[in-house]
């Protein structure tokens, strides 16, 4: 079978590998289709080489279906369609111990730090494997993952229905933050610097706005009657924009920081503690979470056509993360399987 | 009678005035006792040049009793013990419409933005006075206000029996912190450059570090079995103690924001997204925090003796004022009633 390795050095490879059988407790999955994120992004420029041990089969937002089911694996049968929530915690630590396993302080992202997705068979856990319904077709259950990042950033968040909601950046996850805030009954305004995405954004039908040319907080003030946003989601990563945060919100407000901040930001902590802003770290997702996201994408309301900017064999793969790297793409999905051209 | 008021150019003069009766729906009070705190160094040094309106007679931490019963005003007797919550809020502002009256947008602070405390009489809403037992003496009194504000800081980190609390800071804010976070059952270490302050702090029985010397992220480490703290609060007002905070907080941990923060400071967004930490502002009070500040004085659970390192007359507040300023003093208390050598 074939599958798509980070060689090291900045080197995508694809290759034909023999699969083992699954071994008990395990799923043998026949991976259909799976997304390219940021993270990938990361790995495939060489980013990571501390972290991640080559060669790597990476990815991570899957689906597919069950091709083979190990020894002591129950409810799973051949055919069955599935996603993985890639996250293998230790059990044992602090953070697993409080019930936060998702951030286990030992915690292994399948995908990073062990094989991912990008292959046409893939071993995993079966305690990791998610089931689909079976109306749900595979290429938009490739979004699951993504859509449960959002869903776990906006119950962090603990906004209500009617409050004001700032997204800054309107990348794939800023986007899905705003589409299930406002699910959730949020007014949502998005901050984003490229124009080509601000289209993309506007014609989702959120007010948009480019926070190089505006004034954002005159514009957030002049948005909320004055009062600054019940909640402030930072998923660009950007210094300035972290900067900002704490001048959005409104008294008591939450700022959710999603994004990855490579350096330590500057803080405006009389703020916070004059305003008694709250400032939340939010990542990755919880089981539930996936939940919520098939239910969303089920339903219809994360709108996968306008999210998904193209789909590629995988002999591809490369090229897909050099048009994500450019800022051209929103969501690629490799197609694993080669579905899409049977 | 006499009062004391920042007259302007970092000046502090004691005058004689006389006081109108008490308005309809305003108690006039015969203050007992004021206690000195940060703010009103800052008053008298200058600092709130903007702010204040001279002259001021400042002072925000009051025990007294009734002198006067203004038309309208319900259940108060003279002769009656009281403290005063020194907050007056607008009622219409959104802060104040969502049940944040105690920041609201436009909030006076009695003693800093209207008349206070350091006076022998003093017409006061009846709506924020508030009453004592007739068994709390006036002297330990007049710590309910500080008080209160660690009653608020420890309630709004929603700390909860058995946990580990680090305080950044060991004035009396941190000590008080410090004192009723282990009333609600936690276990507290308390870092503090000053030598002095530490000798009072392990006096109290904590554990006790100079951030300068040793290494507490490591020490934090240790005494938590290498998980971080529960909660960790901010009352240094430093910037690398600010920086510290999220090093020492366990993974959903909270960081409280208690200290003024003069200029914007570096968070490690980083460690917030990756340990899913929360970092909330503290300001002030509400009205049931002075009621447990009560409660607490009251039943002997904090150590007023060894908080209050001395009570001055009147005419010698600006003396006070530079003990305070100099280090050497904890909390300082002006007699203002004259009670203590009568």
């Amino acid at each position: 079978m074939k599958g798509v390795t980070y060689a090291g050095h900045g080197r995508l490879e694809t290759v034909t590998v023999d699969i083992a059988p699954p071994a008990p407790g395990e799923l043998q999955v026949a991976v259909a289709y799976c997304g390219l994120c940021g993270t990938d992004l990361h790995i495939a420029h060489g980013d990571m080489e501390t972290r991640v041990s080559t060669p790597l089969v990476f990815g991570h937002e899957t689906s597919g279906r069950v091709a083979a089911v190990g020894d002591d694996v129950r409810g799973w049968a051949v055919g069955d369609p599935l996603t993985v929530m890639p996250l293998l915690w230790d059990g044992t630590c602090a953070a697993c111990l409080a019930g936060h396993q998702h951030i286990c302080q030992n915690l292994v992202f399948v995908g990073i730090d062990s094989p991912g997705g990008l292959q046409q068979r893939w071993n995993v856990p079966a305690a990791i494997a998610i089931p689909l319904p079976p109306d749900l077709d595979l290429r938009t259950a490739a979004l699951v993952e993504p859509v449960a990042v959002a869903v776990h950033d906006v119950r962090r968040s603990e906004l209500h229905i009617g409050d004001h909601a700032v997204v800054l950046g309107g990348g794939p996850i800023g986007v899905l933050i705003a589409v299930v805030a406002r699910e959730a009954g949020a007014h949502v305004l998005v901050a984003e610097v490229d124009a080509a995405r601000r289209e993309r954004i506007a014609g989702l039908g959120f007010p948009v706005i480019d926070p190089a040319e505006a004034d954002l907080i005159a514009a957030v003030g002049g948005w909320t009657g004055g009062n600054g946003a019940d909640v402030v989601f930072e998923v660009s990563g950007a210094a300035a924009a972290a900067r900002s945060t704490t001048a959005l919100a409104k008294v008591r407000g939450t700022i959710v920081v999603v994004a990855i901040h490579g350096a330590a930001r500057e803080i405006d902590l009389q703020r916070v503690f004059w305003r008694e802003l709250r400032l939340l770290g939010a990542r990755v997702y919880q089981r539930s979470d996936f939940y919520r996201a098939i239910e969303l994408l089920r339903e219809g309301r994360i709108p996968a056509g306008t999210l998904i900017s193209g789909v590629v064999p995988l002999d591809q793969t490369a090229a897909a993360i050099d048009d994500l790297g450019s800022g051209r793409a929103m969501k690629i999905l490799v197609d694993v399987a080669g579905e899409a051209r049977r």
